[in-house]
């Protein structure tokens, strides 16, 4: 369909010419570059004007940047005309700063969401947001694709022997939960307790497993603190092996020499950011969500042009 | 008054505190400080709840982090109660991107107002705008300062002999012209032309300026091309010496060693952006806008303040 355009900024090229690909576009001609002094400059070279134009970003560091990237490109859309405009973020920076938990915090995953829309977006597809009510921050349609089943059908292709699903804390037992549900294993959860201030953690396990599989399962990996102090855990408490995966590999700071480091044995991830290409990541395996992605732009914009029709 | 706060982001620290010094208050207490992956931290740490804030940010290099440093912070001031958030942008980021010169332009200073706007500011007060069209970008107050008075006293007190106030194109020539007035000068422009394409520029010069001393004025000055070129072509056609002054030093790239190796004999700027601490900048004079701000803002708070007694 000639009137669909996807366009990739910097955060995650190979990602985008994926999902063109998967849709059977090419992906339209653009440059993102700066100015002497920083500045993003955006040239859009073809012209897309009444079509339904497809943004591929993720917020992934350097998020400030990544942003601005997203938001000017969203604004020289808008003014040259795109009929429609809809922003794909595999992956949604901020979306750890969803609620205040302090005096006088801002909620800045609001904040992004009230920006896109400012800036001229119609559309949001993303994936995995970090709390599912950020879609609630959104007047404008958002659909929120899972990465769970393409992490399940990953781990289930292993045939892993007495599999266990662990969340790393109680905030993702839900998701725990699904795979576990796709994968027909129990849950575990490591329930993290502090007994005194300036007492080290307490990493009690719920669940049995003892002489399980065990399969940590997270959306984020930041610092992968968390995850690998859970897979040591888990090993020191009598479990056979440990698995880790997670939809968005933020991976910042120490997190990567942390994971080769730990008793995690393979930790399976999303494409969602890209992986640090300087750095050795043995350990790790990366899925693609191009074809999730593609899928479901090709539904959105049939939905798009069914609208023209009764327009 | 207790309740006018002044607070600082990262761009710009020692103007805010000289801004604060001005007015005769401390600056209020927060951190300003970045997650492991890169994402701003903003922790307000003291209640501005009922208070009239001025947030002290130049949107200059690294302009994308100033700019999501700036929304953050009105988001968190505004569902922290503040009374009225008030922005002072000495420089305005994104300004050059002011109009659609070719088709599908971004008009990225029109969306940074959005952006201010749509976080929450009640009113932005800033300096020497690239256009002073960009204040109806805004549909909040905006009070617009000028830096000419500033750098026409400092130029005046050198009492130089003979001279001109030269703009380097032709868009800068009324903002010359205010500096000729103030000091009693004839004005001079430099008139540059490409008389085939791929041929070299040549710089025409309207105006006499044989034995004259040369001061050319801008805004801004970036790379340092425009206005080192200049001063080379007014010292060829006989002025016996260039200065060179302008508002906001973006001075990006190789633009310190094009001035220090220029025939400019002292580039006399602002303070609205800190110059590198680490660089060689001999021939470069920095004049304080703090005075300037601090008066605005004293006289920004009156307003608000009576604004109170009659509500
Ligand atoms: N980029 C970030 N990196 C690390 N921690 C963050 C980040 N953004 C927000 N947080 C913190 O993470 C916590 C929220 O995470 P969670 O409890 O998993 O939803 C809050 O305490 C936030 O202050
Ligand atoms: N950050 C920047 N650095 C250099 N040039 C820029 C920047 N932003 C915009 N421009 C360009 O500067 C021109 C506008 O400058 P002016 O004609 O002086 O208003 C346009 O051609 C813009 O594409």
């Amino acid at each position: 369909d000639s009137s669909l355009k996807v366009l990739s900024l910097n955060s995650n090229p190979k990602l985008a010419r994926d999902i063109a690909d998967h849709i059977g576009v090419q992906l339209g001609k653009c440059t993102i570059s700066r100015f002497s002094d920083g500045e993003v400059q955006i040239n859009i070279e073809e012209s897309i004007r009444g079509c339904d134009v497809y943004v591929i970003q993720s917020t992934c560091a350097p998020v400030n940047q990544h942003i601005m990237e997203l938001l000017i490109m969203i604004d020289a859309l808008k003014r040259a005309s795109a009929k429609s405009i809809n922003i794909v973020m595999p992956y949604y920076g901020y979306a750890r700063q969803d609620r205040k938990a302090r005096s006088r915090e801002p909620i800045a995953a609001k904040l992004v969401a009230d920006l896109i829309t400012t800036a001229g977006a119609n559309r949001v597809i993303t994936l995995d947001l970090h709390a599912p009510q950020i879609q609630g921050f959104f007047d404008i349609p958002i659909d929120h694709l899972q990465g769970v089943p393409i992490l399940s059908n990953y781990i289930e292709s292993k045939g892993l022997e007495d599999p266990i699903i662990v969340s790393p804390d109680h905030g993702g037992v839900t998701r725990a939960r699904k795979m576990a549900d796709r994968l027909k294993a129990p849950i575990g959860i490591i329930d993290k307790r502090r007994p005194r201030p300036n007492v080290a953690e307490v990493m009690n396990i719920i669940g049995n497993i003892e002489g399980k599989t065990a399969i940590l399962v997270d959306d984020i990996i930041d610092t992968a603190g968390t995850i690998t102090l859970a897979a040591n855990a888990l090993i020191e408490n009598g479990a056979k092996e440990v698995y880790a995966c997670c939809t968005h590999p933020v991976l910042s700071g120490p997190a990567i020499e942390r994971i080769e480091n730990s008793k995690i044995k393979e930790l399976v991830v999303t494409n969602s950011i890209p992986l640090p290409a300087e750095k050795n990541i043995e350990k790790i395996t990366t899925l693609s969500v191009a074809p999730l992605i593609g899928e479901a732009i090709i539904r959105v914009h049939e939905l798009q042009s069914v609208s023209i029709l009764f327009d």
